[in-house]
């Protein structure tokens, strides 16, 4: 399918409205939109090839077969051009951009300015390109964004505390990053978007058909308020696949992840894998034993490190760590514990206390001197007494 | 006070009635019931000096003064002696003895066959002896004991999950060691004797008087059919002191802590640093973020490394660690994802299903004949389709 160059042109300027781009710009861009198409997410091979090659001498050498490739870039394409090679012939890109064009979706590429940061790390396996409707300057910066991801099967608890922490985390700067499925991910983008937060929700497909379709209306206003966004191109069907793949940009745009209510086999555990692998902090909340809500995230925290976080604060703290831990033991000092016990209300002379608390009378008076100070003690007729004045 | 030698051995043989003593054993034993009353619980200078000299030698060094100990013992415990001499002079070791016989309660020392091994991993800290009311061969026995301690203001959630767990572990032949407090210790007691198990309940205070009293009947039920121990001596008050010197013993005799529902400044966190301290594992039950009455178990895994626990197996493996875990992404292979997308329950051939899931043909066959076999796809005269034949 050979489209002209007037015609690519016009087709990329569509999807990148507000930028000047040179005609190699608009090449790359056009063959990345082809790549978004022609590899599955995640695919290894091309994320070698293109970081080998470039995106357009790609595509020719992909015509070419796979020794061409081979030649090229180095190493084995064989496997990788039976796969692509089907879909080179098939996809039709010129329909993808006007489709992104009519939903006013923007085609983004790495090193955009928008391009979120944290899609790097995924190396290889990181997207060719991203489809994006609403702000696409909110992906530019996720670095103070949390993932909240979870069960759609959730439990009041589950959605009660997502709303809390998800308002507490737009309180404190935060983006919420998720997945607009039912659930917990729904209730993360509705409570973001009520606080006035920023929200982005990652699709598994085009960004042209929203899923799941009852939340047409939720995507919608994301839409208006935050971005809806996916490497795979309009048209595109979401499959448990891409439903995986999707975890992955989930876990690697945001700072980190937080798995809120999670079955033992649930979906959510996948997005956690990514974010643990990416060496991003992980954390999910605990629930009651007694459900099997919980029972995910109780799994995370038990098998997988998570950091168990019960509020807005400690999630934040997964991104902006705080002090160390006070002491467990760190409460009175044992002398202070034991003449407190050996004080009454009404009064003992210092012997007396001294016996009682098993101490000297050296220690017993420099501790009633410290506990005078911070008027639990105090001196009188008949002797110290707890309390002050 | 002068007690007679013969005074002595019976009031010492009341206290251990099946075993022939020496005079040796009988002095060294009427010597450690003075010490438990002299010295606080968890003096480690008294430790320290009973490992130097013994219990006898002690006692005719702490008369003779601190200069004597220094040269005995080596170092200084002029302090020391200063705390012991008031009690030295007026601690009723014979009263002592007496009340306990009075109770049925024995006296064990370290070396005793009943003497509760892990204690010794208290070092200096450790109890110069034990009253023990019920049986006290079951404390020679607690390498398979789990501490199931918890909040005085337990919830019925947390009450529900310690009866619960506590059966589990008495059904895996674990004691259940725990404080008699209201609440979750009170429940781990009545679930342990309610399941046919062996339970042992530590005091602050003397065994003589039960605390909280309105705990009497379980402690009589307790004492029946396991054991009440304390490190006082009968007649002693329970004071905040000896509760926290009294959850080390907890700690230290059972072979894992787990904290059920604690509060954020709840005692049960200190019995937690005690069994963290010794290098005991320590366990935690997490709850509804939105409860108080677990937010200290969520602050011992967060900041303390607890295990998060939710079943009485996973309380066991605290003990007996099984396997690894397996992988959070060793779910489907991607191949098989993939594969399974493409299939539907009418049928496709070959190359439509490579098409579809982006994969060659060679991976694709590879992967239907697995599916094959696993009877997740059948090939018929329409192609190859979900389900088995």
């Amino acid at each position: 399918m050979t489209v002209p160059e007037s015609e690519i042109a016009a087709l990329v300027r569509a999807v990148v409205p507000d930028r000047p781009l040179d005609r190699e710009q608009i090449a790359d861009r056009y063959a990345r939109a082809r790549w978004s198409a022609i590899a599955e997410p995640g695919d290894a091979d091309a994320g070698r090839l293109l970081a080998a090659v470039g995106a357009m001498a790609a595509l020719e050498l992909l015509s070419a077969g796979a020794p061409a490739l081979a030649d090229a870039a180095g190493g084995s394409f064989t496997e990788a051009v039976e796969r692509w090679s089907p879909r080179l012939r098939q996809v039709d890109t010129p329909l993808h951009l006007r489709q992104a064009a009519r939903f006013g979706a923007r085609l983004l590429v790495p090193g955009d300015a928008e391009w979120p940061t944290g899609l790097d790390d995924l190396g290889m396996h990181a997207p060719s390109a991203l489809w994006v409707r609403g702000d696409a300057t909110l992906l530019g910066r996720l670095e103070r964004s949390i993932a909240i991801v979870g069960a759609r099967a959730a439990t009041g608890y589950g959605e009660h505390v997502t709303v809390e922490v998800a308002s507490g985390l737009v309180d404190r700067g935060f983006a919420i990053v998720s997945g607009a499925a039912f659930g917990i991910d729904g209730a993360a983008h509705r409570a973001a978007l009520a606080s006035g937060g920023s929200t982005v929700a990652f699709l598994a497909g085009g960004v042209d058909r929203f899923y799941p379709s009852a939340h047409e209306t939720l995507l919608t206003r994301i839409v208006d308020r935050g971005a809806v966004v996916s490497e795979v191109p309009c048209g595109t069907a979401p499959t448990k696949w891409r439903f995986l793949q999707r975890n992955r940009l989930i876990a690697a745009a945001s700072s980190a992840t937080v798995v809120v209510e999670a079955g033992w086999r649930s979906g959510s555990l996948n997005t956690a894998g990514h974010a643990a692998q990416l060496g991003r902090p992980l954390g999910a909340v605990p629930g009651p034993v007694t459900s099997s809500a919980s029972a995910g995230c109780h799994r995370l925290i038990r098998e997988y490190d998570a950091v168990c976080v019960t509020t807005a604060q400690e999630m934040a703290e997964l991104v902006d760590p705080t002090g160390a831990p006070t002491l467990l033991t760190g409460d009175p000092s044992p002398e202070r514990t034991r003449v407190l016990d050996a004080l009454t209300r009404t009064g003992r002379d210092l012997s007396r206390i001294a016996a009682i608390s098993g101490m000297s009378l050296d220690a017993v008076r420099a501790e009633l001197g410290m506990l005078e100070l911070d008027g639990l003690a105090t001196e009188g007729p008949s002797g110290w007494r707890r309390g002050s004045g």
